[in-house]
């Protein structure tokens, strides 16, 4: 029986496409949803900081942006299932997207996992973004359903 | 809404629970089931054949083999599916497993593949089968849902 549903999401048009996916499933099979949208460290980690700027006030900076916008797009689904009248919450984390999600697909024992084939960050020749790429290879029990673009 | 699920099968221990999760996910959502088991073309090709025996007649007895192999596994989540009141079929192709699987997803207009992550030629290491890892990346519209081992 599946009963709940994690749809990550990172604002990508695959992943919205992913998440109406996930809402229609979840209606027919009257489950939950949990969104969850990570705010990935390693672009932190990795931006060239302009001279003339103290670091931390640039990255604290970029983090509010991070913040904003992960919380913008699990907003985007939650507000899906609020129109169908499903369950849902969100979960907004920082780390490496791939280890956010199937940790937290783990902890609140999600039955599945819906998401897109597609991130913002997947180069377009490629048939699996790195995202999706990284949790089907994750070695975890949660079966993971990908939604093509 | 999801109405009709392909289930690729090669008799291993993950296609069958992959066969199980969906004919429960089918009695949830009231769809039908396609299974699909493929005679792998690419084994008959590579075969070594034995000094002394003509190709012909030794091609023809893999062949059999596969063939009753195939029908076999298609058969036992066949099986599952009558148990379950689940309306379903069975289609047993020649050729690339991976070719076959998404060409019968096109032509049969299913809404979702179910598969195991690892079939019998899965090397015990690796985190994907080789038929698993090509439906996914193959450039189809069509959602692929993995079982995990």
């Amino acid at each position: 029986m599946i009963t709940k549903i994690l749809v990550p999401t990172d604002g990508s048009k695959t992943a919205q496409k992913a998440g109406a996916y996930a809402v229609n499933l979840a209606k027919q099979l009257n489950a939950s949803i949990i969104v969850i949208s990570v705010m990935d460290k390693r672009l932190l980690a990795n931006r060239i900081m302009p001279v003339g700027r103290s670091q931390p006030s640039v990255a604290e900076s970029i983090e509010d942006y991070q913040q904003e916008a992960a919380k913008r797009y699990a907003g985007e689904i939650k507000k899906l299932c609020e129109k169908r009248s499903i369950r849902s919450k969100t979960v907004i984390k920082s780390g490496h997207p791939v280890e956010e999600i199937v940790k937290e697909a783990e902890k609140s024992k999600a039955d599945l996992i819906i998401m897109g084939s597609h991130g913002r960050s997947a180069i377009k020749s490629a048939i699996l973004g790195s995202v999706t790429f990284g949790v089907i290879h994750k070695d975890t029990k949660v079966p993971v359903l990908v939604v093509r673009k």
